[in-house]
């Protein structure tokens, strides 16, 4: 149980502060995913996390701070450093998805979002920023390959991929159906896929 | 105001009943869209949709009931009937969700059904139609020329670009993208998109 004292001063952001609020943010992670955004409330979370209702008002006043806060710890998913070989590189990233809506039950954690997005627009932006994030490395990799409409749509297809199954069929795709929809890719690049 | 006689007693379904239960899974609906799915109640649906709150319980005794059935109706998208030419047959079938993110804010429910189905299992089932029903012509279009992973990926791939734009960027695909998306998959399949 941390110590109350002191909260009404201005600290500095010091160990101690890092560490009770990301004990707080993963608490609220853990409820938001597995009881809904409903139960993300000041006292529950306080109660979860072990810490005193003040503290979590002290750094967050509002709920919607909060949760925005937590959405944002969503967008730190680690990626990997590209090969250089676009199908490994491609593969990878979509396994990152994969796993990341496994583990961390990030299709649930989307949902809620999407869902929060209409009463506390607020949201929106956290939204656009994980979208961005979560995107960019699959952009990154066919940008020398297409551009414009093109590259928003192969964006859109490899990521909409792992997110439709995730979400629409209850669970990510497998591997072999990440392999296809790269080859799928790699095929209307017309990129040489000999090894 | 529909009249609440004969509440207790088993009527055939009749075209009034019909009508009733339509109104009312219809501001189950909009409710959901508009509110959150935490604003589903049965006083609240009798209010909105000018029913009996006894009305509303005759029909869906318990709350799930009633969001199973609201949700099974937007599965009731209207699909187009295959003219022959892939390129025209596929654009048209991702339009046809676009419109539905568009207009029936299909996004919002698919983000509440998806976070339900958390709480409330039975959902699942209800997700699963409702995918199936909407992947269906998008598979069936693709099947003469994939099958296994392959038809599994592509299918994901067309549907998720929908699906992720709508929901992780807050707009479905403009008509210029749906046509990249298209044409990346016709390029992936290696069919003669020759006019």
């Amino acid at each position: 149980m941390a110590s109350s004292s002191g909260a009404n001063t201005e600290q500095p952001v010091d160990a101690r502060v890092v560490r009770t609020r990301n004990d707080i943010l993963g608490a609220a992670l853990d409820v938001l995913i597995e009881q809904g955004s409903a139960a993300v409330t000041h006292a529950h979370l306080a109660k979860m996390a072990g810490y005193s209702k003040a503290t979590v008002y002290k750094h967050w006043p509002s709920r919607a701070d909060l949760l925005r806060d937590a959405f944002t710890r969503l967008g730190d998913m680690p990626h990997h450093i590209p090969t250089g070989d676009l199908r490994t590189d491609l593969i990878r990233e979509l396994t990152t998805f994969r796993t990341g809506m496994d583990e961390q039950r990030l299709d649930r954690a989307l949902a809620v979002l999407v869902d929060l997005t209409t009463s506390e627009p607020q949201m929106i932006q956290v939204r656009n920023k994980l979208a961005r994030d979560g995107e960019q490395i699959v952009r990154e990799l066919l940008q020398p390959y297409l551009r414009g409409s093109r590259l928003e749509a192969a964006t859109l297809m490899l990521c909409g991929a792992v997110l439709h199954a995730a979400l629409m069929h209850g669970e990510p795709p497998s591997k072999r159906v990440i392999a296809a929809t790269v080859d799928l890719m790699l095929s209307a690049l017309d990129v040489d896929q000999s090894v």
